[in-house]
């Protein structure tokens, strides 16, 4: 058995790899060294060099630092180094409820290694056997994690939602709750990592929900990111988390850790037990230096 | 509103003024540097030097570390330093679960400064308005507190003792929890704070647990360590916690706010949400340097 080597490798990072991007003097991201050079290309936005990025000092307030990340991405796209838009605005901001420093395409967040925010909700019923969770099975064509094992509902928070709005909104279309009942999911805290990936740095809080559903309530979903829904139990769940690695999509294990510490399937008498509830919560606000 | 102030002054802690407690080259403890020379009558336990204090290199195994303590303890309480033994054994282990390093009476842990595990229970019922909690007086014969809201039930984890075998031993002593129904309870999580004493330092990671009981349930006491028991909504105790600082002693604020966040009271649009979820957690594992 073994949890922690989710936490483990949902951070794993080599500071190395990545130059800070900075912004009026502080870091907002990451960058990698191997993929700066592109930005050499935008001089009148990224002054490089040996040890940062840096956001030009003429970029003067979130409209024009929006504007200018919207050229560069433009051209990178056109240049085949990043992929195309996905046209869903993420808002890079001083923390989370900070003020904006800009907006960027969901597609960018990761070449920029900017933190993001997302919520996701364990849909559960009351099994004999205890908590049973509503899984879904990501669409196979999903642009990250095609075809893995998700939590029922999941969404990035994008510019301009509130994280229970966005709660609201992913519940309808990801799982067709109606809002009489997705109104009583509940917040049930907040899990952090930051992991290298193929395109740069991903720099996450997912905001965690819980739901306790109706026997009888089915999810359909209704936007196509999602092929099936099935009944797995808790227990069933948390051994998969601990015996694979790919089965769910490599966030969703800290959630399912996470459901399991709350709801008492993971005990203190487990010896990784404090490094997991520590490890799911690291630097969480501040981000790291 | 402010939940984090509890946070923080359940964190207070000036280094300049503590003394690291140093065993086979590692730190254990903290003594402050005022009570340090206290130390000096024993110089065949302790070695003092202007940074650190250092069990002596002779005291070979956890036996001999016990036994040289004990008899510290004792002259120490013979000199009017500290107060009575309260003959209770924690053990002082090499972190949560690792070898044990020393066993040493109660009243000394913050003396020292070594770190100690509790268990804290909350015991709740659904009511009209959300979670209601049975909360207990503390009795005014109590060391630490008296008169003091606390949880239904409460105690430090004593050496020799499990993390579930306390709680169902507190559940029956405190509360008269029978164990058909203690065991119902589950564990939801771990809290870490560090605070400054006017004995020393106490450096405790608490197991919290949570039940939820029968509405026709009713607390009794049994050890004389609580003077009555009653309902109060979680959202006034929240109130009380936001707005008041000695009516819950001081480790049941975080204990209360633990729970609000896991059952959604306190939610992400709260500013201080990420700052409160990582602060209930900090340094679990490792304690500090």
């Amino acid at each position: 058995m073994s949890y922690l080597r989710h936490v483990e490798s949902c951070n794993r990072f080599d500071p190395s790899r990545f130059l800070p991007l900075l912004l009026a003097g502080r870091r907002v991201g990451f960058v990698r060294r191997d993929s700066a050079g592109h930005l050499e290309a935008f001089p009148h936005i990224f002054r490089l060099s040996a040890d940062a990025v840096t956001l030009s000092d003429a970029i003067d307030g979130p409209t024009a630092a929006t504007e200018a990340l919207d050229e560069a991405t433009d051209g990178l796209i056109r240049a085949g180094v990043v992929k195309p838009r996905r046209n869903e605005r993420f808002a890079v901001t001083d923390g989370w409820g900070g003020r904006l420093l800009f907006e960027l395409d969901r597609g960018m967040i990761e070449f920029f290694g900017v933190r993001a925010y997302a919520v996701h909700l364990n849909g559960w019923r009351s099994g004999a056997d205890g908590p049973e969770f509503w899984i879904a099975k990501r669409a196979m064509s999903k642009a990250v994690a095609p075809g893995q094992l998700d939590n029922m509902v999941a969404g990035g928070i994008g510019a301009g939602y509130a994280a229970w709005a966005t709660l609201l909104k992913e519940a309808a279309e990801e799982a067709g709750l109606p809002e009489m009942l997705s109104r009583h999911a509940h917040a049930a805290g907040a899990i952090r990592y930051r992991v290298e990936l193929p395109d740069g740095m991903r720099d996450e809080v997912l905001f965690v929900y819980d739901i306790l559903l109706p026997p009888d309530f089915v999810p359909r979903n209704t936007d196509g990111e999602v092929d099936d829904f099935r009944i797995l139990s808790a227990r069933e769940c948390l051994r998969l988390v601990s015996e694979t690695d790919h089965q769910f999509m490599y966030d969703v294990n800290l959630v399912l850790i996470d459901f399991g510490l709350r709801h008492g399937l993971i005990v203190p008498e487990e010896p990784d037990y404090l490094a997991l509830v520590e490890g799911l919560r690291g630097s969480l606000v501040r981000g790291d230096a």
